[in-house]
């Protein structure tokens, strides 16, 4: 049997302006940090330790990353960065205010692009400064590997291939393995580790900086999942990313 | 031409305790976090970028790269850890004060234990608590190499390895290229870039999380070398590593 944990990153700047981030690369705030210190604290306390971590190029999960790392006494360990965990592309949406966006729009529309899964945002254009073309950490890839816009289903796309070619065959090979990434590149592992449907998906939430515990078999098929820690703490973290992107 | 940029850790615990650090793995002090953010500082104005970044398996490097990388915003490129960029062992004198060392037994005698090319201080025993046979970092070696003592001679066998098999073909392949390691890995390396002698090596004294510059033909042969930044600061801080370990 085999042990997977996931977490998403502490509170961003971002998350605490309430905007959309995508691939905008925001900080975390000092709340973010300390959620990531808990989660090592945590995860040190609960007897996990681990051989390799993955992340995404994005900072807030680097910084998460490294913060649980240092707390377990675990900075020597390899780390992966690969854009492919990055969080989904937002589009157009990236930097907007979700209340605002929401009063502009109606709560509806905001949540037919935050929650269809296959209905993308509108996309940037390509000569929007808030794409990412001249950005080096994406030099390596062609310029249609980088999106202007994805839903969520782009994003379990591009998701797969990493867990298939570089995360799933470290487990197998009986490392212990740490993915500290985003909100839907975490949707799509969980999709496929659980085998959530389309509709399912979009609607399931995961809090920030909470240790997402994965039990797995000798195939990589979850045998159970829960949240490491404080359930109460858990469940009103849950419910603070559900009601995001409502105008009021 | 390629330019490599190799940088000794920041003030470390240990270093402000004036003790024989060696493989211990102690931290950096506020004063080291705030060297590794000033070269990053300075190595961004001065127009520098990586591609990759090497490192040892102590935290003192590691934090010294990550306060480095964040200032340069570059936490997102790959990082290698290598066990063979750590700091010379240094033996049943890891932990000891180097001016009581030098009280008790004369600074001649720790001058030639820390300055000696080929005699190693006196080893750990293999049942002394201070070995590293248990570490989880080091869970890969054999037995046989993990050191309970080295004199400079030693760490140069281990250091040329990971420069031939890793470092060298990353900057011939045009990868810009940062090293964070220690003061004795970091000698091991300039010994074998300028062909500096055996005697001569044991005497140069490599300063605190300051970058020093190679610049390098295509053979890998330097055309020259410099510290990047106020060379008043740089020569002070060269005369404080060479008064460490005197009695007074």
């Amino acid at each position: 049997m085999y042990k997977l944990v996931l977490m998403r990153h502490g509170e961003s700047t971002w998350n605490l302006d309430n905007r959309f981030t995508g691939w905008t690369d925001v900080d975390l705030t000092e709340k973010g940090v300390a959620e990531a210190r808990a989660a090592g604290q945590l995860l040190k306390e609960s007897g996990f330790s681990f051989d390799v971590a993955y992340t995404s190029v994005l900072k807030r999960a680097i910084r998460t990353l490294w913060n649980t790392l240092d707390t377990m006494d675990l900075m020597w360990i390899p780390v992966q960065h690969d854009w492919r965990l990055n969080e989904r592309h937002y589009g157009a949406l990236q930097g907007l205010n979700k209340a605002e966006t929401a009063a502009k729009y109606g709560d509806e529309q905001v949540m037919v692009w935050r929650r269809s899964y296959d209905t993308p945002p509108l996309p940037l254009t390509k000569d929007d400064p808030r794409t990412d073309f001249n950005d080096p950490r994406y030099a390596t890839l062609d310029a249609a590997q980088i999106p202007l816009t994805e839903c969520l289903k782009d994003t379990v796309a591009r998701v797969m291939p990493a867990w298939e070619d570089s995360i799933a065959p470290a487990i197998k090979s009986g490392k212990q393995v740490l993915i500290s990434a985003h909100g839907n590149s975490l949707r799509a592992l969980i999709k496929m580790l659980d085998g959530v449907s389309d509709e399912d998906i979009v609607g399931l939430n995961i809090p920030n900086g909470q240790p997402l515990v994965y039990e797995l078999d000798a195939d990589l098929k979850p045998i159970k999942h829960y949240y490491l820690g404080d359930q109460e703490a858990i469940q009103a973290a849950l419910a603070a990313v559900a009601n995001q992107g409502r105008a009021k």
